[in-house]
């Protein structure tokens, strides 16, 4: 998607050891006319396909996820990183080990918001090492739904996950695929 | 907003100790329809202000402000309750305490996405005691930025957090305004 490699390339800004920041209109101040154009984007490539349900992660994934629920007119669930008190009932959960914060969350979804007829598509904002979309895709295989395919805003396809998706057959469809962040440059690999 | 009552009554469920639970469209599965819907309302509950940027707290905040956003092309910042590692900068932070949760977080915004020239709207999907509200006032405040007025998608009105609000002269305007959930019966201020 053009728009967002145009503006990664203006705001994001790269950190030692991988790191890329987008928190200037993606992950902490968002840029809703952006996150439109991303719904529209996905709702495109996901296109006729029957799904039913959105299923995302908090935080970041809500707003890309919520617009593209927006375009194809399905809800969107998002899944917890961290215990609800009004949330008791039946849940679906799976660990998910965070590469950057070092950390292992249990990610849980209610069982009563996904069921069986839902054909999900998974849409997170960004795509490394997989951990969170496998988490996702974990909670689906025990859901007993079919998975239509992952939507990703930002992959660094230099890292693992997004060849492990694809190792399983998973339709995976990122906004932006990075190449490689080395020396402070930002490089896609639709470019040469 | 009519179309969010009825929600309320259909898919809402009271639970004991004045706790509502709208996880089935709001805070865990969410209409994406009816988010934009709110996104409208709140757009034009606050329109004609100059507001710059809309400042709501992770994670339900996040859909009903994108959708204002959205309404009014202006960037749409959220607190974070927990560190990041990509979020090393300055920050403003302010201690909210949840009732529900009875646990104390620090919520943070980076010093770069507020300046003094914005003009804020603060939007969220709760209102009950109004400490996640003052304590994004509160980082407003240290900001020292114009505070537009507050948004909530559902106002507890039997609690203190909507009377605090309007004492100090800030424009708050709820989707919802629910009067009491005695005997697990949703009434709104606006029925008899």
């Amino acid at each position: 998607m053009k728009a967002l490699e145009e503006r990664i390339k203006q705001d994001g800004v790269v950190l030692s050891g991988d790191v890329l920041k987008v928190d200037q209109f993606l992950n902490h101040q968002m840029d809703p006319d952006l996150m439109f154009e991303m719904g529209q984007e996905f709702a495109h490539l996901f296109q006729n396909q029957g799904i039913t349900k959105i299923l995302t992660v908090e935080s970041s994934g809500i707003a890309p996820a919520i617009m593209t629920g927006l375009q194809m007119h399905i809800p969107v669930v998002f899944a917890r990183k961290h215990k609800s008190l009004t949330l008791t009932d039946n849940l679906y959960s799976s660990s998910v080990f965070s590469f950057t914060k070092q950390t292992e969350n249990q990610i849980t979804v209610s069982q009563k918001y996904i069921s069986t007829d839902d054909k999900v598509l998974i849409i997170d904002d960004f795509l490394a090492n997989g951990q969170a979309v496998f988490g996702l895709i974990d909670i689906a295989k025990q859901a007993g739904i079919e998975l239509a395919g992952v939507g990703i805003v930002i992959e660094k396809s230099f890292q693992p996950g997004a060849d492990k998706i694809k190792a399983q057959g998973i339709q995976l469809e990122s906004l932006a695929r990075i190449k490689s962040l080395t020396d402070g440059k930002v490089t896609f690999m639709d470019e040469h």
